[in-house]
């Protein structure tokens, strides 16, 4: 089970739209590293509007996924945070320091483009 | 096993990179047209640049989708048609007709957008 990965222009797109265990999250991780090496994409949209719990795992891996895509040279920004997967993320003292969020999709790409475009 | 349907303004937008069988397929098309009242979008971009083979069923479900799409309201195209694809849709003496396609995800998009835009 993976989770697709868009390309749009200079942008990648995803939609996490099923419950994610630890070997999706970790697949997902490598899958969006390695589509970002392959199409040199500068930005990345995760959206979580379908992700109804996170676990510290999971939130865990998400973090990193952005570490990792910013060392190769990507930037990434979550949509959609649901209340309760924001609650869970600040319980348990997790959140996702410095990390970019927009309400949807639409809002996350035009916060791509004046970020990376000026 | 859903495929996931990503909302960007007026548009969906949909990566099929799964083998599709008919239970999917089917899955597929009861989701697109509940997305589609639900968000009144007007088109909608098909990738199915990770899909290698396709057999009759799949492409009658296709072939439906779009006509039960367009009694919505909703226009819509089909990216990344594989050669070996191509050839299948031909061959069974299927096609597409009357189908809008693109190259890809962006130039799909770009033509709904000429089309429905002006």
């Amino acid at each position: 089970m993976r989770i697709p990965i868009l390309k749009l222009g200079n942008y990648l797109l995803v939609s996490i739209q099923i419950e994610l265990d630890d070997k999706t999250a970790v697949q997902f991780q490598q899958d969006l590293l390695n589509m970002i090496h392959k199409t040199g994409s500068t930005g990345v949209v995760i959206d979580l509007t379908s992700v109804q719990m996170i676990d510290s795992y999971i939130a865990r891996v998400l973090g990193d996924v952005v570490k990792m895509s910013e060392l190769l040279g990507c930037e990434v920004i979550f949509t959609g945070i649901q209340p309760a997967v924001s609650i869970t993320l600040i319980d348990l003292g997790i959140g996702f320091r410095n990390i970019k969020t927009a309400m949807n999709l639409e809002q996350g790409l035009e916060k791509l483009k004046q970020s990376l475009e000026g």
